[in-house]
C-alpha cells in the first residue's frame, strides 16, 4: 500500500520535521506541499536540510491543491484547521497538528484560545488509555501539543495506578524551535544563547488543559496541573519535570511498578534503568520517550521526568505515528527510537 | 582602606569568578593565589580571561602562603575548609566558598556529606531576615550555595509573609559552571550542548537541606522541599522556578505585596515589574537577582521564579558582598547589577 | 570633569553594550536616550540585564533631545549619522558607531553603500599607527567595524614590519550580536545554535574595503583582501584567522618580534605566550584583544589570528576608548581587560 | 544479502554515529561491539541515544570476538589498527576509521605521527577522481579524515580543471564531537559554549598532508596546504572555507562549470544554487556535503565552502558508503540526504 499525503504548512518547523519523516517513510509518496506567505518559494531555500525535496515548489492552501490525496498534514496556525478540514471528504486521513480538535471541553478551548470550539478528534497519543483503538482506523486525527506529550507519558502511570493525589506541579524546558520560525526578537539567537526564561506562567499557557485533561482521564478524578514552560538554549527537545504528592502507602516499589507496567510494550516509551536520567539530546530527532521516575520519601513525592524530541514525538513523529494506526499500518513504520547524538 | 585578599582554589571556576570581581574592588589588593595540582603554574594559562594577572604563578595551599592577609577565601573542595580555617587567626576574616559551614544541624550534614559536622558560620545570604547584621563585623562567613541562593531568594518572601504551605517544589536549570572544572564526560560540551538533563532526583542534592533551613527560618515552621536540579546548555545561570500552594486567603495582590516589601531596599535583587520574566541572560556576570512572582488561582500555588548567576551571586559575588559586610565596607563595592548581554 | 553623554539608538546591541560600559565610566554621567520606533518604552524592557537604568525611557531622536550634552554617540543605520551630526555643534564630541565616516576613498563608500560620501572622521582605532595622535583632542570619530577591528589589529604589524606579501586572506567567524536586534528567520536561535554558515562571500562584505584601507596603510602599498565572514553559534565574539604569504627572509622569530614590538606598550592588545591561542570566551565583555601570530614554513604563510568581543573593543568598547582619548582623559578610564568567563 | 558486522571502539562517537548507521543499513546485522576501558558495560549507559542496542554489553576488542564477522570496522586510536587488521584474514572487510592507512608517503606519515608507516589502503572518499573505482570490491577501506573530507570536496574539482593556483589557504570550524569523548578540561562545555578558538595552526595538523596529498593528485602538481582548523561551539559540523588564487583567464562561469561537472552526478554532494551558502545545521546527521563556490575578481580568488557533519559523510557515513562499494551494495544503501534541522 502507497499512500499520498499532502502537507499544508510546508515552510514551518512543524511541516519540515513532518517532512523529513515522510520521506523516510516506505508507504507514503509525498504530494502536494502548501503555504501562505510562501507560496512560490523553492523548498531548498525553506527546507535547505531536505535536500530530495530541494526542487519542490510550495502552492497555495487551497482546497483544489489539497484534493485527490490519501492523507492530509494541517500544519497550520490554530483555528484555521477546521475551514480546511471540512472542505476534504470523509474519506480522506486529516490529521491535524494544531490544537483546534484537541480539547474535549467547550469552556477549556474557548477560555484559552477565544474562539468558538470547532469539535474533538480522536486524539493522536497512542500510549494513553484507549488512545489507540479510537485511532485505529479513524479518518480525523488531533496530534497532541509537545508540552502535553512529555507530561501525560511521564505522568499518566502515577495517576493511572491511582499514586498520586490529583495536583500536578509540572516544570518544563523546551527548544525554541517550540516557538515557530516567524522571526521575533526575543527568539534570536543572540537572546536565547546563554539564557533560560520562562514564560506563560501562573496558569496561562494553552497546553495547561490538555494536560489536565489527559491526567483527569488516567486518575478517573479532576487533577489541577500547575504548568510552568521554560525557554532553554536548543533548538529541539523537551525536559518535563512532573511532581504530585505521593498517596499514602506508596513506596519506591509500587511506583517503578506502575511505570514498567505501563510501558512494557510500549515501542517508543522507554522506562530508564533505575539510575539513568532522561537527556533530551538522547531522543534527538528520534520518535522515542526517555521516562524515569523517583519517589522522594522525605518531601512525600513522586518525581516523573520525561525527555522528547519536541518535533518529532512531540509533533510530527506522534503525527506519523498516529497515521500508522489510522491507516491499519504497522505503529512504527517510518518512525525510529534512535537518536542522533552527540 | 586596602585589605589583603587571598584566594585558596584560584585555578577552578569560583576562584576565578573571585579574581574577576576582586579585580575590580577598589579596596582590595590580591596577595597570594594557592591550588593544588595547579600549583606553579601560570595563571594566564589557567585563567585566560584575567589579563592583569596572566604572569601570577599559583603557590600550593599552604598556611605559610596564606598567612599575613586581611581576608582568606576558600574556594576548596567541601570538607577541606575547616583544616585550613583553623590555621588562620582568629583575627583573619575567612570567607568559606565551600559547603561546610552552611549548615546548622550536624544531622543534616552528616546525612548529606558523610563526614562529622565542622560547625556553623554567619550566612553570607545579607537578603534573608537576620543575615546581614550577623555578617556585620563576624571574622568567618559562609558563603551559601548557588542553588539555595537563588531559591531562597525566590521564596523566602512568601513565608516570611506566611501565605504558602510549608511544602515546597523546586525545579532549576543551571548553567554548566556549576559542576565545576575537572574533566568529566557528561560534562564535555559535545554532550552539555543541545540537551537538558537532571540530576540528583528524589531528594538526594546536597543544596536541598540549606534550601529547607532557609525557608523554614523564614517560615518559622518546617518546610520540606522537593528539589530537581537540572543541567542546562550553557555556562552560566541558575533559573529557580519554585511553587508552593497558597494558604487559604492568599489572592495575587497580597502575593505581589509580600515580595515588594522584601524587596524595597534590596541593592542587588530586583522585584520585576508584573509581566516580565526572569532570564539568566540579564544578570550574566552580575551579582543581580531578578524576581518576579505569580500566583495561579486555578492550581492554587504561588510560583516564584528567580534568576542569578551562579559563579556571581551565587558564589563568588555573594562572597565579595559578605566580604564588604564583614569588613564595613558598602555593601555594593566593587559588585554591579549589570549583566553582560546579549 | 564630568561628561553628560547622549545615546541615539539605545535600543540595540550596539546601544546597549555603549549604555553598560558608560554606566562604569567614572566621569560619563548618561544623558538622553534615543530610539525611533521604540521611543516611549522602558529601557528596563528593552534592555532588561542595565538594572540601573531600568525606569528611563527612550526619547525620539530628534537634534532638541540630543541638544546640551558634551558627547554624542551615534548607533544608528547606516548613513543616516551625517544628517544627526550636521545639527550638532563643533563643540559636541560626536562619536559615530556605524559606517558613514570610517572610509577615506569615496569611490569604496559608493560602490559597497551605494550612496554619496558623507565624509572621512578620525579612525577610531588607536592601536594603528598615527591613529592615537588623530584622536587626541578630536570632536568627531568615526568607531571601526567589529570585523576590522579584530583583522586589523591580527595583521597589521605583519605589514608594518614589512613581512608579508600585500594579498591577506582572512577567515572570521562573529557571534550573532554582530547582525543586530532585528528579528530575521535566519537569526532565530532555532537556526543559529549547532550551526556554522558563511555570508557576504566572494568579497561582498561592506568591512572589506576598510580592512584594505587599514592595512594598506601600515604597508604602505596597497593590499587586496578576500574576506570571508561566518556566522557563529555564540552571541559575542568574533575570531579573525588572518593569513599572507611571507616576504623572502622571513622567520618565525622575525615575525614574533614584530608583534611584540606592535604591542609592548598598548593597553588593550594582549600577544599570547607562545603556544596559547586566542579564545573569544577570554575577552567576553571585556576591552581586550588576544593575539597571537605563527609562522607555517611549509606553506610559506604567516597566520595571525585574534579574538575580540565584538560589541565591546569591536564597537563600544572602541567607542569609549576613542572617546576618552579625544576628551583628553586616561584612554583605558571605564574599561577593563577581565573577561567574563567561562 | 545480509553482512555481520563487527564494531571495534564502540563506546566512543565515532562507534556510536557508526551504529547508529549500521541499524538503519537493511542489509546488516550489527555482530561484535567492543571497548577497551569500556568493556563489560552496558552500550544503554555508553550510548544512550542507541536505544534498539541498550541492553548490548562491550566485550573486549581481541582477534576472538572480532572473528567470524563479514565487516570489520575500527573505530581505535591512531596506530591500533595494523596489529588488529593483520590478526583478521584477507577474506573480512576491514574499513579503519583511524588515520593509520591513509597516507600515501611514509615520510608525511612519520613527519606527523611519529611511527613507522603501516601501509596505504583505498582511500575511502568515492568523490574523488578514482576513487570509486579502487574501493569497488576492495577488502581494505581507509576512512577519510573529517577535515580532508570536507576540504577535498571543497576544492578538488577546481584544481581537477586547473583553475587554482597550488597553494590553497583553509580554515575550518567543526564541532567539538571531532575531538572525541574523552574527558579534557578545554572541551568541557563550560568552555566551549560561547567560544571560538582555533588549534594546531602553523601546518601542525595531522590532517593537512591528508589534503594536501588529495587536493595534490587533483591537480596533477604538488599542492600546498595553509591549514587552520578552529573549534566551534556546536556538538557537530564541519564548515571549511577554502580559497586559492584563480590562475590567468579564470571566471565566475568557469569556476561554476568546473563544480556543476563534478558533481553533476553525485549522490551525496550537492553543490547549492547560485546565492546559497552551505550550513551545518542542514547536513546535521545526514550524509549529504553542501558546497558553494565563488570567484572573488577584485582579491582573484576561488572561494570554495563546504559543510558536513564530521560524524556522519566525515566519519561513519563515510565508512558505510564505502562498505557499499566494497561489497557490490548500491552506494546509498542506509544513508540519508536529509537532515535534522532545525
Amino acid at each position: 500500500m502507497t499512500v499520498r499525503a499532502a502537507v499544508a504548512g510546508a515552510s514551518g518547523y512543524a511541516g519540515g520535521e513532518l517532512l523529513r519523516l515522510l520521506l523516510a517513510h516506505p508507504q507514503v509518496e509525498i504530494g502536494a506541499l502548501t503555504g501562505n506567505s510562501n507560496a512560490g518559494q523553492r523548498l531548498g531555500t525553506l527546507q535547505p536540510h531536505l535536500l530530495p525535496l530541494a526542487d519542490r515548489v510550495l502552492e497555495p492552501t487551497t482546497t483544489e491543491v489539497l484534493a485527490g490525496h490519501d492523507v492530509v498534514f494541517l500544519a497550520l496556525p490554530h483555528g484555521q484547521s477546521a475551514a480546511v478540514a471540512e472542505q476534504l471528504g470523509p474519506e480522506v486521513l486529516v490529521v491535524d497538528m494544531g490544537a483546534d480538535f484537541r480539547l474535549k471541553d467547550p469552556a477549556d478551548w474557548e477560555k484559552f484560545y477565544g474562539s468558538p470550539h470547532a469539535g474533538t478528534w480522536p486524539y493522536g497519543l497512542p500510549e494513553l488509555p484507549g488512545a489507540r483503538a479510537a485511532l485505529e482506523g479513524s479518518k480525523r486525527v488531533a496530534v497532541p501539543g509537545c508540552y502535553p506529550t512529555a507530561v501525560s507519558l511521564a505522568l499518566f502511570p502515577a495517576y493511572a495506578a491511582s499514586l498520586a493525589e490529583p495536583e500536578a506541579v509540572i516544570v518544563a524546558a523546551s527548544g525554541t524551535s517550540g516557538a515557530g520560525k516567524a522571526p521575533k526578537a526575543h527568539l534570536l539567537g543572540s537572546e536565547v544563547m546563554g539564557s533560560m526564561t520562562p514564560y506563560g506562567v501562573g496558569g496561562g499557557h494553552r497546553h495547561t488543559p490538555e494536560m489536565s485533561q489527559n491526567l483527569s482521564a488516567a486518575a478517573g478524578e479532576k487533577v489541577s496541573v500547575s504548568f510552568t514552560p521554560t525557554l532553554a538554549p536548543m533548538p529541539r527537545g523537551i525536559l518535563a519535570t512532573c511532581t504530585a504528592k505521593a498517596k499514602p502507602g506508596v513506596t519506591a516499589e509500587s511506583v517503578r511498578a506502575a511505570y514498567e507496567k505501563a510501558y512494557a510494550d510500549e515501542p517508543f516509551v522507554h522506562l530508564l534503568p533505575e539510575g539513568q536520567w532522561p537527556a533530551t539530546a538522547s531522543v534527538y530527532g528520534s520518535n522515542a520517550v526517555q521516562v524515569q521516575v523517583a519517589y522522594d520519601e522525605a518531601a512525600g513525592r513522586i518525581i516523573a521526568i520525561s525527555a522528547i524530541d519536541n518535533l518529532t514525538k512531540g509533533t510530527a513523529g506522534g503525527a506519523v505515528q498516529s497515521m500508522n494506526l489510522a491507516l491499519g499500518l504497522d505503529e512504527s513504520t517510518g518512525l525510529t527510537t534512535i537518536g542522533v547524538a552527540p
